[in-house]
């Protein structure tokens, strides 16, 4: 697969702020860092069988989007998400994966919406993600598919029931072990990668690691869940799926989202340094996979598979 | 308006787990209770008019909704969030709110939809607000509709300009003033309000202040945004709305989402104990909300309106 840009000017992670620091009694002006949230739109485009029997592909959910699309395509808008501008196709490509919309061989370029008659803030807003195939996938409403159960209601339960369709058990037994004492070094492994982070103190990450401790790659994001998608897309756009080996720390909790997309990409390990909610937990049981909660000043829980832990 | 819930179990706050303590070197099993994270489907139904001119007597006693909703009634599913059960209504009345989908007036009944032969855990996941009106407003896809700015491309500034046209500037200048000491204490109080962090460690929470520091009420949630809908939704449903001498402060940061829904309540001082995004800056610049960062150890930033801040 092929990505590009053009080469306009964008908005970085931090922007520059004024502020009033109050301390105390002390009032002082002084210049801030603010982590940057912008919206980003997702969109799925697909080359058309122009000129065929084929049915013309629905431009689904009332799309406004005329003007991304290269004539002959089919395009729809999948999502908006809030995101620190940045790896954005890793975003795109991340969520899509997660979301069980694509799998690493449909994907034929990721690139900016960046017609000139746009204004400047909203150019690299929008990413257009091509797919080989003629046609677009059918989607289900993303923000409903995994949890609707029947006519009337939806439940946690029903979740992880349409989730085994499409994400197998992780392999248990095999693979990854990692030591207490290495687990007890990653939050500072994770922190000191954190360049935005390090000038706005207002950034989630998420950290890949191997098994003895070594950072693999770091994300950053003001949605935690974002910057998990951009470490799988990562991953996707690198051929490194299913990340077998990995283990995967997050800032702040594990929620039902964080270890969804985590199961998804394969990872076995998935440590926070923050609490797990019900349902990330009971995911995990029913998926074999290892989940690492409150990991600070040496300590940790378990709270599934923890066969995984080299526990002395 | 009223509200109704059978009289069945449902899911509380915090579920409890046996979990694996590893500390140092030493590992023992414990019991453990976790933030209960289950999705709740949120749904507005209208009573339309059937075959006459009058209309339908609405449903005042509020008794539990059917799966399909009472015949000759339309409803739709506008949202399904993960969340943490507990204030369901509000945080259905909130999230509306917040949205601008409907104002107090609209309100006619919120119900649980609890039929019988749907599985025990999906009962309370599913709340139908009932409309006065006969027909259901018109929905933009809840996720873009503030966005999108052209036809083609999403940003921020946009979605500003789109929340010109609901939201008026909060009133500079009168009203509303507070003290740094003032704020200094709100973060303890906070948390000793928090009933469900104090056994799960991982909540968000979302607390409504006067502005001598008194708590006015406190709302928790796996998501900081849905802890925000239920404080909304509960001024709404107590008829406070707008709380124009009101301060909320919340845990973790301060997004668009969050500045956006308290502008929506009229809110106006907003407090975190960690950093705001770029984003929710220019949100409270643009309509005169007064933003109050990394609020913890007497220390606090203030990015807008810095006028209600009793400075010294």
């Amino acid at each position: 697969m092929s990505t590009s840009r053009a080469d306009l000017p964008r908005p970085g992670p931090s922007t520059r702020a004024r502020v009033l620091a109050v301390s105390g009694d002390i009032v002082r002006e002084r210049r801030d860092d603010l982590a940057t949230e912008e919206p980003l739109e997702i969109r799925l485009s697909a080359s058309r069988h122009v000129g065929s029997a084929t049915p013309r592909p629905r431009t689904a959910d009332g799309s406004t989007s005329t003007s991304a699309g290269v004539p002959g395509d089919a395009h729809r808008t999948v999502a908006i998400t809030m995101r620190t501008p940045g790896h954005d196709f890793e975003l795109a490509a991340g969520f899509l994966y997660g979301e069980g919309v694509i799998t690493p061989g449909d994907l034929s370029s990721i690139a900016y919406c960046t017609d000139e008659d746009l204004p400047r803030e909203a150019r690299y807003n929008t990413v257009t993600v091509r797919l080989r195939q003629g046609r677009l996938p059918e989607l289900p409403a993303l923000d409903r598919h995994f949890m609707t159960s029947s006519a009337c209601g939806v439940c946690g339960s029903a979740g992880l029931e349409v989730l085994r369709d499409r994400c197998a058990p992780l392999p248990a037994g095999t693979g990854v072990q990692i030591a207490p004492k290495v687990l007890y070094g990653l939050p500072d492994r994770l922190r000191a990668a954190q360049s935005v982070f390090g000038k706005t103190g207002g950034l989630h990450a998420a950290g890949l690691f191997t098994a003895a401790g070594d950072l693999v790659a770091v994300r950053e994001d003001v949605g935690r869940h974002n910057a998990v998608d951009k470490l799988v897309g990562w991953a996707l756009m690198t051929e490194r799926l299913p990340l077998r080996d990995s283990v995967l720390l997050v800032s702040g909790r594990s929620s039902y989202e964080i270890a969804q997309k985590a199961l998804s990409a394969g990872i076995p390990v998935v440590c926070s340094v923050s609490a797990p909610s019900s349902l990330a937990v009971e995911l995990a049981r029913e998926f074999g996979m290892t989940l690492v909660g409150f990991l600070r000043d040496e300590r940790f829980n378990v709270y599934s598979a923890p066969e995984r832990i080299a526990t002395p």
